[in-house]
């Protein structure tokens, strides 16, 4: 595999549209409705203000929108606040394989990139899937090491699809791509170190703006080495103790990683999910009305109980990774958007109540993916269920009408009908003459 | 040792330059005037060409100058730019306890922030040498597994101080500092791969403009992990398979890591240093007229052998390593500037003459930084020399003179009184009001 790069490179600036299976263009725009939701619901963190107010300043020319926010700057800039806006309610898609978030760095320098010069919604989807397959079939290659070893691989891995996808836009050469991958490689970083601090929504952001930055000095020729990939001070030996090159080129242009592509339903650990659809699916069965629950017994996998077993919480943040919370809000909201994980819902007292009288035992016999649960009414009656996928996973994916309820309930910043338009022009993304006008619907009126 | 990014953090706070030994701040001038020079001596390389032309579009409000351009750009844009510059001719200083160029990424960033804002000649010294400080006990921390393992560390530790000496501008409070070196931590990347190509001088310059970046994202209270050094997932544990972090703190403030930092002589391999120096002293003390040589016979450490045993060459590029190149330009030239590194250098007539007629043996017993070296000429005299210690390093460093004879063989973009006037700048540091008057003298009049 000593020519992993060059083969990469090569495959990239080959592929065109039409060479790719309708299925996976579809999933490519299922990704980019998921995708543009999410940097809507975080466009007004706080993280995003702190990179606008630090950084915003020293920005380049304002000719590229950034998603959710009025204020316009330079392409690079843009990429980064995307990128920490997609991804700072760990809401973002995630590829189960190697639990990359791959569609944050990539679409977060597309878009911005869509600012600056003009381009057709076909080159942009394609652009994408590219971007998008490097990430995943790196990440494939190098995982389980590279990721034990302390690699945020979202950022470290994702650097590299930003730089394909902006350099496939550019129309690199060969060689330029290849130095593009390799400006990439070297800029591979973020540690998980970072993980419970706005650090972590960082690290996609500033993957897409240094894949970005990657491509445009290749483009003029900057050199880098050739073998950035599978060199002995490359990125695999360097950065992962064991891998798996040929991962990166097997079948490159017949499978597609999109198609095991996942969306969260629910803006929170994924290990609590099954307990959130579990107990929606019990409200909604038998009308619970959640003044009238006595208990709440959960049966987990060990898992849920080592990372999620917090009941006495006061935080948002802290009932992300609640599992007694999450049984709460399924039981009282009947949903968990972005509003069930505010400091005030964690401390309504309806929700408070109901939380208070959760149980959770550890059962190695329930699927980590699954859950038990049986709610115990006042008046005596009991209602139970047992799951064993939760949704959201790829035995039982959100529909497109579940990504769609997805992206309103995180589009606050916009109207309605102006959601709904935007995530029309998702869908018609091919169809575009220029993207720019998609990016422009997901700017705010004034 | 849990509590070394903390404690760095206090230190750097804490320091003041009246603190700092008198030797210490000399040895700091030395390091800006070396770092002055290289960066005007790099500042026409393609390198920063390319990367203007890519990037400077994309840069913002143009308040700060670039060292040896006549173009200005914006403060982080700069950084890149002055780190590139200072490096790529491999002319900086190093730290032989760990292979650092220290100042590049430092320097980098601290007289792109002068651009941008008004800064005390003795406050930016004072975080030059604390972020020198920082660079240097990291690195000797993780020396040399981290390095080993094929880490740039120029770029890779260096962000670290990027971050503090702009952070210590800033006048972050303690918990600030620890989120700006947690933002750097995050950013540490740079491959050794990428050797040989460009890419190895964007490592001190994006490690500068990172730096920078993560000091503005923290004063503006942008959180990270706050044990990003020695966390279980932080910067030791990720990139260094073994580490002394005590090496971080012990002795802070009382040693200090300048004291044993070298400037190279001569723009090429440090390996065929001793060459040159010894040619060198035999062509002045003998007289020797390079058209009389008739063999030049060089009894080198085996590594030498290993690393530059190339007599048949073509370009500048290989001439930094090739003993026998080192051997020829010695005896032709007398010394070895960036000229004697260029493609017609290396092709001109004379010049091959000699490293045809140069003959190299390794031989255990010549110490790496030695060489014994014996001229013969037309009419059958001999001449010999043996070193043990070749200039540059810690036993002999350059004088003042000899690094003010460096600044000015790089400092062709100014007239030689400007270079002579910046020079003094340099020196007179401590007292300046506003370093944009020095950095004013490094850009060349139209």
């Amino acid at each position: 595999m000593n020519e992993v790069t060059s083969r990469l490179a090569e495959y990239v600036l080959a592929a065109r549209l039409e060479d790719i299976p309708p299925d996976v263009r579809k999933e490519a725009r299922r990704a980019l409705v998921n995708y543009v939701g999410c940097a809507l619901g975080g466009s007004r963190h706080e993280a995003v203000d702190i990179t606008l107010a630090a950084l915003g300043p020293l920005g380049g020319p304002a000719t590229s929108a950034v998603l959710g926010r009025r204020e316009r700057t330079d392409p690079m800039l843009a990429s980064l606040l995307n990128g920490i806006s997609s991804h700072v309610h760990d809401f973002d898609d995630t590829t189960p394989r190697n639990y990359i978030h791959p569609t944050s760095p990539v679409a977060s320098a597309l878009f911005a990139y869509a600012g600056s010069r003009r381009v057709r919604g076909a080159d942009l989807e394609l652009a994408f899937i590219l971007g998008f397959e490097a990430v995943s079939r790196i990440g494939n290659a190098t995982y389980p090491a590279h990721y034990d070893a302390g690699w945020h691989s979202t950022g470290s891995i994702g650097v590299f699809g930003a730089a394909i996808a902006i350099g496939k836009l550019l129309g690199l050469s060969h060689r330029q791509m290849v130095w593009a991958i390799g400006l990439a490689a070297t800029q591979s970083c973020g540690l998980r170190e970072m993980f419970g601090s706005m650090a972590k929504s960082f690290h996609p952001g500033r993957s897409a703006q240094s894949g970005y930055m990657a491509a445009l000095l290749a483009q003029q020729n900057f050199t880098a080495g050739v073998q950035a990939i599978e060199g002995p001070r490359g990125f695999a030996a360097v950065q992962s103790s064991a891998y798996d090159l040929a991962r990166i080129t097997h079948r490159l242009g017949s499978d597609f990683e999109l198609r095991v592509n996942a969306y969260k339903p629910f803006p929170c650990g994924i290990v609590v999910h099954p307990t959130i659809d579990a107990c929606i699916q019990l409200r909604e069965r038998h009308r619970i009305d959640p003044q009238h629950i006595a208990a709440v017994r959960l049966r987990v996998a060990p898992l849920v109980k080592d990372l999620c077993d917090k009941r006495d919480i006061g935080t948002g943040l802290e009932g992300k990774f609640s599992a007694y919370h999450a049984a709460a809000i399924g039981l009282v909201r009947g949903k968990a958007g972005l509003g069930e994980f505010t400091d005030e819902t964690v401390n309504e007292p309806l929700v408070r109540q109901v939380r208070s009288r959760v149980e959770s035992t550890g059962d190695p016999a329930v699927p980590e993916d699954g859950v038990r649960v049986e709610v115990e009414l006042a008046d005596g009656r009991r209602f139970g269920i047992e799951l064993d996928h939760s949704l959201g996973n790829l035995e039982r994916p959100l529909s497109d009408t579940q990504l769609e309820a997805k992206f309103l309930d995180q589009s606050s910043v916009l109207t309605e009908a102006r959601a709904r338009e935007l995530i029309s022009a998702c869908w018609r993304i091919e169809e575009l003459d220029d993207v720019s006008g998609l990016v422009a619907l997901a700017v705010p009126d004034a």
